[in-house]
């Protein structure tokens, strides 16, 4: 089972949340030791700067899911 | 309700705060307690280069939900 | 009186303005004090990786104002 | 053999892994030494902010990768 | 006259050298001051990440000045 | 004889290849000094984090590049 096997999905909402994934999935598979990753959710969950990078990469990855979906009109 | 219904606004300025809205929930999906974020404000609403930052996700998602409204045209 | 009334403008220079307030917007609606931003403000413009982050939000927006004029063709 | 003889793949999964090769290949291509890579490689495995970044770079291939394949549709 | 009176030019190569001013365009409207803008110029002439950052808005600006110009084909 | 003749190349390798060709042009035309640009090598060759930031650049204009040639399809 793929862990992405569209990109297509029924809601923006649904949408967003793929974002999400495919954000989180190249740290998974650049760092793909789970411990190593938890270790460090406190240090970007907690500072602003971070959390707005993260925002960024979220922002870049809905734009390629929301043109696949025509975005929901 | 969803947080997210549609990318359709009536107006430009309406799509504007649509993507300032998309540029937040990254941040609160990523970091839940309010009380973190809320501390976390003064540390980047009084920096240059943080605004800058978070002016670039909200440029991004912009483009996103410009397109999605066919430029308001 | 919306401050956002169109993405349309009558020449390429008027777009640019336009993507340069569209980029200073999103600072103004994230730090809506005015005191504070004019504060920040010798932080960036004495600065130039800060001008450089301030370029590439405006290189952003520019592009959505120009693909909404249809590049003024 | 080209290491890039294509951008279509078959499925959106495969996609996704062709952009972070292709995130890859401009790191390689800018240090060519494989030891030197190597020796970096704790220094952003282990820091949220530089998996954050990776994860930018990917973001933006796939982008262009999933254009290239009309988003799988 | 106007600073950018229209986004088409004649070949690929003044498209590029167009992607370059207007990255510098949005320096110069946000530090108007020239002495204050040619002080600042050994900090990130002479530093590497600052000039791919400055690399990283005239990419943007080219895609803007490409597509404007369909690619040129 | 220009530097940048055409966007268009044979095949996707030539395309990326391109991307990295213009990468690098503004950081040239940014410090147009050879010994200067030579001497920076070792501080982002050496840098994760930096030579993320190239990746990023790359990556950027290889959209360019990749939308100028209907992606090789």
């Amino acid at each position: 089972m793929s862990w992405l096997p569209t990109l297509i999905t029924d809601t923006p909402e649904e949408g967003y949340d793929l974002a999400i994934k495919l954000s989180r999935m190249a740290v998974k598979k650049t760092q793909p030791d789970d411990a190593a990753r938890t270790k460090m959710r406190p240090d970007y969950a907690n500072d602003a700067d971070s959390l707005t990078a993260v925002s960024q990469v979220v922002a870049t990855n809905f734009q390629t899911v929301a043109a696949a979906n025509g975005y929901w009109k």
